[in-house]
């Protein structure tokens, strides 16, 4: 349904031509500075007319805060926002509306609920991802006052044209077990990649040659009324560890769900991924290590930050794919809703690749799944606590001080 | 936490070295046929020892009805159900359990719950599997009876070698467009395959060409004392139109989330997965076409029949990938608990890979997915009926009579 | 948390110096003929200053809708909507600020989240109400579409002064076993009371002569710069049999909860409820009878339209205990925050009894429990009519047709 | 459904006459020292056959651990655990069975699922409250060890014979206001009752004289062959501030709610309830005053420990009404499912009065509620704990150090 996570929920409304589209808050923690420009920052990135790379509706997105704040600060209650919709009025009827669009939602909604807003987006439109942005820049912001955590996510492929990330063998070579799931470039990109660095260009991807090519990629599509697809890799740094909730909610599972509930998404890997499934288990196994604050650490992170189903402390990261924008400007056939061929070619301007706008939507609902799975963590480890020390046990099954 | 589902809920306990393992199963409809050889077909399928490419444990793992059924018929009331564990005792201490295990759940556990069970797995056991692949069972068999759903897993690669699934372009052809997300040939497999061409060999793997080479390299692994990851592809055929929640429970979030929860998974996609991005819309796109029923169905499935979140009735396909088993026998340097170096080496006997195990699991989750969705889109769609009609809108916000 | 129910379901948010108050309305079935005024209706019978006895503060909330619906009728997806607050400055700082208010929220909000609205009210403010309203509103609109329900409810004690609902013994005649749980007259109300006769005096009691008695305790009250407390009764009527959901979720445990989520309510009975303890077994069955279209029903009606936890088609009725309002002009001892002593006087006008207006509040709260537990109850029926026929069981085991 | 609580989780199962019923407990803080001792002294004080007052069935209703302990302390993984049924076989057939029994789940579960256990009680049986006392039980230890919980109920009625709780004017005396909710006497009683107190009559009453009135009045109901009801009060002390989550999950919402789901209760009141509506505001409103540690306390405690639907660290207390019970060995004129009219007698032997069983039941429910409650109020208040501390509110918003 429109709400999502258990102790930080967001609930969602909104269709592309009603009068807004806005979201409920819950759970926020009480006593954060919070004031609406720490939203926008989020909500203008998401935005679309931001380059030639996106669709050049203008619309300003602007955020009203409703509740849940006073004096800047928040009370712990139910945070209401809005944003207005440019363009409310019911969309007037044409010869296009008589086709359901090729994979867009128009016949699914209709399989579903018997009717569909006049305005095919209606909640598939990408304007019912305002409320999800203006959640995740609030747990954000949490986050990062409380745990210093950093969120960075960023475009790793725009059709074929990627980020240097893994070295595939060649045909022939399915014996030879040197690959690396990840190179060390793209390593390293990870530990220290930036948002500045991610919005010095437009595509938001921070290899500025990758950059140039994708951008290439995408003004290809356009000038052929064309789209391509494209994946967002998002890197979460200073996760505390002990998040996910075993054996349904494991980390990576919230995850998942969150990034295959945005628009659009077809896939989800963490860590070494699809990639991963070709390497040994002696080369994949990431070796703990004793970190300078005699804590544990690991050596490599091919688990990408979560083993077991709960977070290790080491990096979060994961890629997201985007497939193709369903609506283009080119004739397509197909056929009406009763079933009689015709060809369909959609009005108007159209986004030829979301990736460039889906960067901080993942950020978004990455930074929601970790307050959300921090908070069930915390009710736990504080009833623990409480407890008097348990000396009864084996050293083996107890966290040993370190 | 333990339970997964909204109005088909199964909630389990157990880990590997306690009295049993097992599950409540809430919300099955009333009145389905239902005894104890129906789930234990397909636990007999989970269950190590079934050839040489899996643990020889041999665990019976005989299900025991508890509650919810009688006369052989369920009453919609909760099913209780359990599988003793052969070995109750608890774990011996040894030197090696001073040591956190790379890459599995050991440390992790012991970060969140401060305390872990002294058999390494606990929780994180395959064992913890059992009760999703009973209320799998029973999930299935009810969308069998009431539908004719089909669902059937099977494996998709082992390390490098794959069934041939997708053609990728040589290096240095990023411009070039005529990829195919997946083979004409694999796209057959995909609408055929049955359960018992699956478990014609042990491997799982339904192209006796590719299956032979999946053993090969699983044994190769075996002989290094290493392990190896691989993918489990899975199909769902006759799911009706309009399931899915909208918009954050979208079916394929959904079904991405059962599947990360899934021990030792890293990655999921759904149709045309991470491969799809790199088609442009215009090939990627699903054209509709009228059905000899009338009704509409797709051309192509890319979408692996869901769009915008909602199933479409065309075929469900999923790939879900599992990493290289954690436990291996060969020696690993790492680190204790308390930071000391050392080396450690897993004793006993373990999974080179379990992808063959995986199918069961898989199709298990898929089922609870299903049946969940089809539930709460029964409520909706049944409320929806007793309104009267509605004749006041436009015939683009209705379905028309097909 | 700021959300109930489990398929048809309410978020509220708004305090009530904030810009707004409203709610999100989720899983609303499609094709509802709504608009705003179908809403409207019941905002205005909880609205205060609509009489002498309630505060004479003029607000006039008018809701407005932001998504969900198109061209007057319910897609099916979440339901915007708000109500502005007419003063919305942040409150002044007074020297009663100093005083947590005896019985009010100020202490324990403080507890709870460290930090409460400058406005004492905050989110237990009755303000907090008006999405509940809106909500039940819609759901009853529906309810009455699909089933012909009727929900009445009516105030039914001021204080001592109560309607002659059940005749107790004297003292000593304990063991006096012929006292009626609920007297003729008042069950013949229960049949046969309408919202229009419930709206035909200020006070909204249904019995013009205890009524009028009723309005002069609540002047007493309001006279002596003192409140008073009153029971609120509500029936239920049409609800179809099978609604409920054993274990933990019965009706009635539902009911109860949505209830007591009312600001100012301390308890809840069904049926002859707390009375009923006193009947022996033999006089409080309810005995079978054949209605006239064959089903069964029930002769009398102690159970309150519900056995088991389900219901059996007869009508619900209930009743909800409001608390003497604790903000009070007069002054009080007690202590601020400090702790050090004083009297506290509230400033303004204040309601000097809530149960004229808790009366749409009882209403929609009880069409959002009953909608919910239908859609649920849908989602089991249609699945368990999809099935074979069950013929192996016994006659006693299944349902005889009727 | 069969599953209750957010954090802190029991989801139950079975039937009267299956293998089994158990319960999963999900949930649990980690490092508690638990064994089945702990929970098997809870349900004894359940047990059937305890006494001349209740039935005289010897049920042993031994707990079996299976999962989520191991060497006697809590992991934090689901509790599993299971009492065998002694009478697991079918029901005969006989003619008894073609009525439903009236006021019982009988035809109310036929009606939801269209199916019923052949034993009349199913899941309505009383023996589907063993799951909940033994999840009370964990929850119970839990909370005495961490806070010093206290959680005593017991029997305030028994049909009209009740502990001298509160003093009711006589007709005519509408207008006199000296009214007490409750008398001194009582409220001293919820002071000081011990369980030990409670326990050392049969009836569970720790009002020697009152109790044995009781017994008389239970003894009358038995030889008449009929049945009776009563109510169980409540105290649960040492409950810190903070609890309660509004708006919809207010402290007293979720237990009215966990109340009313316990099988034959029809009534719940918190603090003053029913009749705390006649008493004024100015008399009825709780004075704040200084405890002796500088914290705020109250010196009345109408509010029964929770003000605006959260816990203020005042004792709570509230009463529970069970129903007469349905199941009576006098003839009942009813009909048969088919509708023809008859005279039904229940065979066996039946409770003639649940209250003193229901003493547990309550206390079990009462505790999941305050740990559910608990972990849910530590997620939020660690996590505003973790901010940097709010310095430009103005003092009313903020609780001042005490």
């Amino acid at each position: 349904m429109s709400t999502f996570g258990k102790l930080f929920r967001v609930t969602t409304y909104g269709e592309s031509h009603c009068p807004s589209v806005g979201a409920i808050i819950d759970g926020c923690p009480p006593g954060l500075v919070l004031e609406a420009k720490d939203i926008q920052v989020q909500l203008n990135r998401r935005r679309p007319g931001q380059s030639n790379l996106t669709t050049p509706r203008n619309e300003k997105d602007a955020v009203i805060l409703q509740s849940g704040t006073e004096r800047g600060v928040t009370l712990g209650t139910p945070i209401g926002l809005l944003v207005k919709n440019e363009d409310q009025r019911p969309h007037d009827y044409t010869e296009t509306d008589l086709f359901p669009r090729p994979s867009h939602a128009d016949y699914t909604y209709l399989a579903k609920y018997g009717i569909k807003a006049s305005s095919g987006g209606g909640r598939s439109s990408a304007r019912e991802t305002i409320g999800r942005v203006a959640a995740g820049a609030i747990a954000e912001k949490y986050l990062k006052q409380a745990f210093g955590v950093e969120i960075v996510a960023f475009v790793s492929s725009v059709g074929k044209i990627q980020l240097p990330m893994s070295k595939t063998a060649a045909p022939g070579e399915e014996d030879h077990d040197d690959d690396e799931a990840l190179t060390p470039e793209f390593r390293e990109l990870l530990n220290t990649v930036t948002r500045e660095q991610v919005d010095a260009d437009s595509i938001r991807c921070p290899h500025p040659e990758t950059a140039e090519r994708m951008i290439q990629r995408i003004l290809r599509a356009k000038e052929a009324n064309d789209s391509i697809g494209g994946t967002v890799t998002c890197v979460i740094r200073k996760v505390p560890a002990g998040l996910g909730e075993p054996v349904f909610d494991k980390f990576e599972a919230t995850l998942a769900h969150a990034m295959l509930s945005i628009p659009a998404t077809k896939a989800f890997e963490i860590g070494s991924g699809f990639k991963g499934t070709e390497i040994p288990g002696s080369k994949h196994n990431d070796p703990f290590v004793r970190r300078a604050d005699g804590s544990l650490g690991t050596s490599t992170n091919w688990s990408g930050g979560v083993q077991g189903g709960i977070t290790n402390a080491e990096d979060i990261y994961f890629r997201v794919a985007f497939k193709s924008p369903a609506t283009i400007s080119q004739a397509q056939g197909t056929v009406k809703y009763d079933g009689s061929a015709g060809e369909l070619a959609a009005r108007g301007r159209h986004d030829p690749c979301v990736v460039p706008r889906a960067v901080p939507i993942v950020e978004a609902m990455a930074a929601i799944v970790v307050l959300d799975q921090l908070l069930q963590q915390n009710a736990r480890k504080t009833a623990a606590s409480l407890l008097p020390p348990v000396t009864t046990l084996p050293p083996t099954m107890v966290l040993p001080p370190q």
